[in-house]
């Protein structure tokens, strides 16, 4: 069951800049951000917590990841929404039946935690992601 | 202080269709759905909550609305996203002093909530509404 938003994630092209503007536009401490370096998705990350949400930004790590591309190809801004949900592999089925098609299998993202995106033709054009949020240590190995 | 996102907003083409995606993602039933119209921003609106926030599907009525304009130039995607805050005029002030620029005064939105909007140039490319959710019927006499 999906019941919040778990992130909204922005490319940018500068993280330490782009922090700095989100604590300003937020009003929070920096102390709050916490920064991940994802290689297999050529991305470092930010996550500055906003109530049941957070808001990410992308920063990519070398010039041929998603993000890079993201960038070159549109300049920075929204790159997806994630949605929380205690079934990955539930949901992706029960939206398949309904017509929308998740872009490969739920697989593991950064931190262990089964993620899906969904084909943003069919979502009106926002990329969508499905997060469980426990990471399932077990899905991993 | 902004203490969560109150919504996020997706321009699209078709708002009934828009609906019937975004419930079948999120698995929610139709009647959870409410719809207005905002003729000063000629625009129809369906807004559909998710925990702490809401998704806001954003239609244009008539062809020369901001909406309008969005989506001839860029097609159906990510509009903005909206901060809840209980202070507008004090975070308008607050981002202001540390060079964010708001674009023009805090100013009554739908349901006479006082909103503001941040210049996407300052905001990674991310276009940022603040909203006081309480109306303030004051505020719009």
């Amino acid at each position: 069951m999906i019941d919040r938003i778990d992130h909204i994630a922005i490319a940018v092209e500068n993280l330490d800049s782009a922090i700095d503007t989100w604590i300003n536009i937020l009003g929070c401490d920096r102390s709050a951000v916490t920064i991940h370096e994802v290689p297999s998705e050529k991305v470092r990350a930010a996550f500055i917590p906003l109530g049941q949400t957070k808001i990410e930004l992308l920063e990519p790590l070398g010039d041929d990841g998603p993000i890079a591309k993201f960038l070159s190809k549109n300049g920075a801004g929204m790159h997806h929404i994630a949605l929380a949900t205690d079934g990955v592999e539930a949901d992706a089925k029960r939206v398949t039946a309904l017509g929308i098609t998740p872009l490969g299998e739920p697989s593991a993202g950064a931190g262990g935690k089964k993620i899906v995106f969904l084909h943003p033709r069919q979502t009106s054009r926002v990329l969508v992601e499905l997060v469980e949020p426990k990471p399932d240590h077990s899905f991993i190995q």
